[in-house]
């Protein structure tokens, strides 16, 4: 993933259910692929946003919308990683 | 993240739309943040699997899931990870 703007950083924001929380898309997911003969197991459903931002500030600007805004830090939490720096 | 099973790998399935194909979520998202005067651009959004995979043939069993099941080949790609490796 490229960005047109050199000062921008592509972040991916992930954020799942805490461990104690009850998943149940993940518990379905996991019904589901054992019903295909999968053995899966602990399966857990979240989501990622993918997006770019400034890069001078990107980790704290980050951390602030998921959690104001993304994620619910009573039943979630999230990880922030840095995409391009990652391909280098 | 740790697993039960030794033989157990713990395996991330990360599913994002193809670039061409409309993200209203993600639009919705780059829209929320801007009223939010966050400068955020080019937002993304998809969905996280993590489960428990038989080591034995995690990649071929993800790959396999991801295909027939899991995503749509048609307008998502998804990228597989393994969890429990990068830690170490």
């Amino acid at each position: 993933m490229t960005t047109a703007n050199a000062t921008a950083a592509r972040v991916r924001l992930t954020i799942l259910l805490k461990d104690g929380v009850l998943d149940a898309q993940g518990q379905a997911v996991e019904r589901a692929l054992r019903t295909m003969d999968y053995d899966a197991a602990h399966v857990r459903v979240g989501r990622v946003i993918d997006l770019d931002l400034p890069a001078a500030n990107w980790q704290e600007a980050a951390r602030e919308m998921c959690t104001r805004f993304l994620a619910n830090p009573l039943i979630e939490e999230f990880e922030i990683t840095r995409l391009d720096e990652e391909a280098r």
